[in-house]
C-alpha cells in the first residue's frame, strides 16, 4: 500500500470533487480525508485529499499521468502529490538566539517532525555549538548589505546541493534576497515576534509594551519581498499585564515563537498549506 | 435556488463521497461545503454537505426519492435533509438562574439564531417577568419527585402543541424523565458548569475551588439518561488562581456558561452536529 | 462597618506602603485586598487597597482629611477613595447595533453590574424598543459634522441631568467631541473590534479578513482625542481560519465585542483601573 | 546591594503588612514587590516581597536573626527568605519519554531557568544519550516493587550527594516512595497529562478521546502520597475535536505537558509558589 497527499486549486466548477473522487474509486484507493476550501470572493476550489492505494497495480508515474490526463487538464488544475515516505529537507538559517533552535532540534530528536535538517546556515558562530550538540551540519556565513551577493550566492550553493526543500528562518536576523525569495518561493518560514499586522520591523515586545497592549502574540508567515507582509500561516497569543515588564514579554514572548513556529514548520512538512492571493489555506 | 444541507453516516466504504457527489452534480447542484469524517476504530463514515439546486427542475421530494434509492439503500445510510427556509424550533427549560436565559434572548432578538423560540417552560414562577419581557409565551410546570407522572404529561403537552423540534436546559434544575429523554434523543442540550468529566453532579465550583485548580470550565452536552455523561457539544474554560474566591468562580463561571451553551445551541440549529457511539462529530 | 477602596498613585519613595498600612491599622482596619505596582520606567507608585473599618469610630470624613494630611500631602499622592454602597452612573450611548446592548442590560438585569443605567443616548431611534424592554429611559440626539455643537450639548445636558459617573460606547458609530472627552477624561470606555493596535478605524474585520489573519480580536479602551489609541483596559481573541467569511468574522467578533466590553465595564465600576501615560493598570 | 524574596505565612490579623514593610523600612529597604493572599475559609495570610537593601549596613544573618525576633515570633510566622544569587539545584526523573526532558534541558542551556541540573535519575537507560548530549551526569536506578527499598536508598544518597532542593518527574513512570515525598514535601513536582482532576491514573489520553472530550489538558502538581492528587500548581489545555484520533491528542498534548511542566518549574524556582492546605498560592 502507497499512502499519498494531494493537493488541488482551480477556478471553482462544477463536479469536482465528483470527478477527483470518481478517479480515486477507479484505482480502488481508499480516501483517508478529504477536505476543501472554496473562496468565494475569488472564485477558487482547493481540495486536500489523503488516500491509500495499492502499488501491485498502480504505479505513480501511471497516477500522475492519469490525473494529468483526466483531472487536472481538463480542470486546469494546480495540482501536487506527495508520497508519505518521503521526507522534506528543511535548512535551518539562525542568527544568535537559541530557543527556536532548540525547541526544533528537541523535536526533531524526539521524533515529532516528519522531516530532515540536513543542514544549519548562521550568519555569526554563536549556535555552532548547539548544532554541533546534534550532530547537525553548521554552515557560518557571514551576510551585510556590503557582502550580500556573495553570501546569497553561498547560502544558494548550499541549499542546492544539501537538496533542500524549504528554509525556516528561526529568530534569523538578516534580509533573504530577493533571488532566494523567487526560489523558494511561498517555502521560506519566518517567525515574527507580534500579532501581525501589529508591531511589524524591529523590537516588537519594545512597542507593545510602550502601547500598553493586554495580549501579546507571535506569527508565523512565509517571506515575501514586503517584510512582514506574507501570507500568514499560524499566530497564538498570550496575557499580559501592567506588571509585566519588557524582560517578561521577551520571556513569554519566546515560549509563543517556540510553539508558532513548531506549529507551522510541522504544518508545512505534512503539506497542510496552500498559498493563494497571499493568504494560506490550512488544512489541519 | 434552493439551499439545502444534507447529513449521513454509515459504514465506511469505498466510493460514497465519489456517489454522492456524482449524485449532486446530476442534479446541477452547486457544493457549497462538504466536510466528511471517519471514525477509524468503529468504521464508520460521517458527512455533511450543503448545496444549492435550482427548484425549477429538481423538488425536494424528487431529490429525497432519489436519494433514497441510488444512495442510501445501497450504502445503507442513515440521512437526513434539511432546507434552509425551515428554522427549528427550541424550547427553553429554566429554573431561577436567569444569566442563559438572558443571553440566549438577547441573541434571539438580536437575529443571531436561526430558529424559533415558541415557548418558555419552568418548574417556577421566578422568570416569568423575563419571558415576558421578551414577549416568549411561560409555562409553570411545578415539578418534583411526588408529581413526576404529571409535570412530564403537561411538558410533553406542550411540546407537541408548539411543535418544539429540541429543547434547551439553561441551567433547568430538575431531572429530565426517560420517557423524554427518549422522545428527544439527542435533541435535548444541557449546560453544565464544570469541565466535564471533571467535577460532575452537584456545586461543580465549590468542588473545584476546594481541589484548587487553575483553570474552571463548562460543557455543553446532550442529555442522556445517565447524567452529565451524556455526547459533549461543546466546552470552554477560564484561567482562575488563589486569589479568586467561591463566588469569583461563580461568576466567571457565569461567562462561560452562556458562551458554551449559545455555541451549542447555534451548531444545533445549524445542523452541524452528528452523534454517535456516545460522542459528538461537530462540522463547525 | 463600612467598606472601602482606596487608589493611589504617586512618585515611587520609600515606605509608601508601610505608612498606608500603619495608618490603616491606626483606625483599626482590616486590610481585605492590597495590590501595587511600581512603573519602574516612570518611577511611580501605584496601589488598590480594600479595607473594612467600623463606622462608630471613625467617619468617611474624618477618614479623608487624616489620610489627606498624614499620607498624601507628604508622599504628593493623587488619591481616591470610594465607599462600597456607592454604585456609579453609567451612561451607554448606542447606534444601530443592538448585540452589546443587550448583552450589556441582560448583565445588569440579572444584578451583574455593580452600577447604574440611568439612560441610554443615541443618534438613531433604532435601539428604543431594546431600552423600553428593559424600562430605561432612551434619548435620541440626532449627531453629525454639521450640529455637533448642538448635539454635544444635549449630551452634556443629559449627563449632567442624570449624573452620570462615566460613559460606555456600546458600538456608537459617531466621534465623540474633544470637550466632551475632557470632561470624562479616563471615564468613557469604547469596544473596538479588532485587536488594536492591528487595524484601527474603520471595517476592521474586512481587514483581518483580507490580511489574512489566524486570530481576531478586540479592544476596549479609554477614549482620547487620538481615534483607537487610548489606554487599552481589556483584549481578547478568537481563532478563525480560511474557511471562515467575512460574515463569520463578524459573527464570531460579536462575541468577543460582548465579552470584552462587559470585562472592561466590570472592571471600571469596581474601581479596579488606573491610567497613566496612555496605559492601565488594571487590579484584578 | 542584595535582592531578597520573603515567603511568609500565619494566621490571618491586622497590622501584619504594616509591621513587615516598617521593617522593611528600618533596613532602608526598597520593595519591589509585595502581593498577599488571605484565604477567607481558612483565615490563614500568605505574603511574597520583594526588596533590595545594602549589605555594607545588614547582613543577612542580623536580618534573618531581627525578622525572627521583631516579626516571627509575636505573630506566628512561618517564613523562608532567599537571596536571589542562590541557585536552587534540580534533580530530573525520567524514564523513556523525551519530550519533557528535551523541553527543559533546552531552556536550561539557553539560560532561561534559574536553577542548576546537577543530575538526571531514570528507571532505563534509553536516555542517556540525550543527557549525555548536554553534558549532565546521568544515573540508572532500576526501580520496580522488587527492589523498591533499594532503588529508593539510591536515589536519595544521590540527591543528597546532589544537594537536590527539588526534583522534577518529567514523565517518571514510577511510583515516589512515602519517604521520598516525606523527605521532599512539596518538592517534587510532577506533570500529568490530563486536565485534573479529570483522567487521573494511567492512559488519560484513551480516556479523554473514549469520553469526545473538546479539551485536553496538562497539570503539573506536588507530589502527595496520593496518586495525581496533590497541590494543583499549574494547568493548560489545548482544542481537538472529532477529527483528532488518540494519537493526535498524544502529540497535541506532549506540547501542553512541555509549556505546563516549564512553567511550574519557573514558579518554584523563582520561588513564587506557596502551598496550604493542598492548594497553591502562586505569586506570578
Amino acid at each position: 500500500m502507497q499512502k499519498i497527499t494531494i493537493l488541488i486549486h482551480c477556478q471553482d466548477q462544477k463536479a469536482i470533487i465528483a470527478s477527483v473522487t470518481k478517479y480515486i474509486a477507479s484505482i480502488e484507493g481508499n480516501i483517508i480525508y478529504l477536505d476543501q476550501h472554496v473562496d468565494a470572493d475569488e472564485n477558487v476550489f482547493f481540495m486536500r485529499l489523503e488516500c491509500n492505494f495499492s502499488t501491485q497495480n498502480w504505479t505513480m508515474d501511471t497516477i500522475k499521468r492519469d490525473f494529468q490526463t483526466h483531472l487536472a487538464t481538463p480542470f486546469k488544475m494546480s495540482w501536487e502529490i506527495y508520497t508519505q515516505e518521503y521526507k522534506p529537507k528543511m535548512a535551518l538559517f539562525v542568527s544568535k538566539y537559541d530557543h527556536c533552535l532548540y525547541d526544533i532540534l528537541g523535536r526533531y530528536s524526539a521524533g515529532e517532525l516528519q522531516l530532515e535538517i540536513p543542514l544549519i546556515i548562521s550568519n555569526h558562530e554563536d549556535l555552532r555549538a548547539v548544532a554541533e550538540r546534534f550532530s547537525i551540519p553548521f554552515f557560518y556565513i557571514p551576510f551585510s548589505k556590503e557582502i550580500k551577493k556573495e553570501g546569497e550566492r553561498k547560502q544558494m550553493d548550499l541549499l542546492k546541493e544539501y537538496k533542500v526543500d524549504f528554509i525556516v528562518l528561526a529568530r534569523y536576523m538578516q534580509i533573504i534576497t530577493p533571488s532566494l525569495i523567487a526560489l523558494y518561493k511561498n517555502k521560506i518560514i519566518n517567525i515574527h515576534h507580534s500579532f501581525l499586522p501589529a508591531f511589524p520591523g524591529a523590537k516588537p515586545y519594545h512597542s507593545a509594551f510602550k502601547r500598553g497592549v493586554k495580549i501579546i502574540g507571535a506569527t508565523s508567515h512565509y517571506v515575501t519581498e514586503e517584510l512582514d507582509e506574507g501570507p500568514i500561516i499560524e499566530q497564538d497569543i498570550s496575557r499580559v499585564s501592567h506588571s509585566h515588564s519588557i524582560e517578561d514579554f521577551i520571556i513569554k514572548g519566546r515560549d509563543l515563537e517556540r510553539m508558532v513556529l513548531a506549529r507551522a514548520i510541522k504544518l508545512h512538512a505534512e503539506r497542510k498549506t496552500m498559498v493563494y492571493n497571499n493568504k494560506t489555506v490550512v488544512f489541519s
